[in-house]
């Protein structure tokens, strides 16, 4: 890593942590510099304004979900029911973990911003579809391996979960407690496994 | 309405408008107060805080959301599954007019606000659960009537179907398209009527 992309790492690092736990017009620029060390003139040069950040830690925040979500659902040492598990059993003991505070960075920008700027806007969705097109790959490997039936539209399925889960996120963080997970987490593979009951009566 | 009142009400009423439309954090006192045509010292009458006042504001939205709510699913002369139907339509072109805009005010408060006070919480979650106690009646309807099965765990389908419409609305939001309600609505008729056909295998 050189010295540049260190700094801008770094003003993107604590800018990811400072806008999770506050979101992101409660988080001024001065504070996302002290806590990462990094003189503000250094900001400007990586970034021309506070949006042009915001859209640079939609990325961040992106490339570092989609990591997670890959690291479980492009395991194919397993299979690919046992691969969503697995990401759900990540995500429990996360959460459980951050007190289930925070929720997910993604579904906040989303709500936050989603009504200031087309830019944010363009980004925000790029990311939520990068995440459904790693939940879909998943299920079209069910589909291939029979454990769901060919009827499913998993490009529709994989929206259906990515907005439950969000939605659960969103309800654990005002409870601060991991029941709405569990909940969502039950009912998805109620919802998956249940159409191949339809497809044997067709 | 006594005079009171009715400044009470004006000044949440703009402050709906505007926080809805930009949040809480980016909505300044100032703005809803001159928006109302209320004078400062008016607020502090009706308010202790900018705290006070999104806690009271929080009710106002809950109060909002659950009539709309309660005039869809309360409707009695028409069968439950046609009355969730009849919501899901009224959503939809609501949105549509709003260009899949500004969201549900309590679903952005939640991600914004979820972190910053237990009591902000408090109201969010008690809003949260209202919303879902009434979708659980309705699905109770459903199950008293036959049109789902008994197994249903009615309190569990209602959190799925309420973390499913928040997730689609965050994703609508961000998309300006009404795509992912449409898709969230096609899922969820398939998730009520799938666990029928695991009942008649019982």
């Amino acid at each position: 890593m050189t010295a540049r992309t260190d700094t801008r790492t770094r003003i993107l690092r604590k800018g990811a942590q400072l806008i999770h736990a506050r979101g992101y017009n409660a988080t001024g620029l001065q504070e996302i510099l002290t806590g990462a060390g990094v003189p503000k003139g250094s900001f400007y040069f990586y970034f021309k304004s506070k949006e042009d950040f915001g859209l640079q830690l939609i990325d961040y925040y992106a490339a570092f979900i989609g990591g997670i979500f890959s690291r479980f659902l492009d395991d194919t040492s397993i299979g690919p029911v046992e691969r969503i598990g697995r990401l759900f059993d990540f995500y429990e003991d996360f959460f459980t973990q951050k007190s289930c505070g925070l929720g997910c960075p993604i579904g906040n920008l989303s709500l936050e911003l989603g009504d200031t700027s087309g830019r944010f806007r363009g980004r925000l969705s790029a990311a939520i579809e990068s995440l459904i097109a790693k939940l879909e790959s998943c299920l079209m490997d069910m589909k291939r391996e029979g454990a769901i039936p060919s009827s499913v539209d998993t490009a529709e399925a994989a929206r259906f979960i990515f907005h439950g889960f969000e939605g659960a996120i969103l309800h654990m963080k005002v409870t601060r407690n991991i029941g709405p997970i569990r909940s969502f987490r039950k009912c998805v593979l109620e919802y998956l496994h249940a159409p191949r009951v339809d497809a044997r009566n067709k």
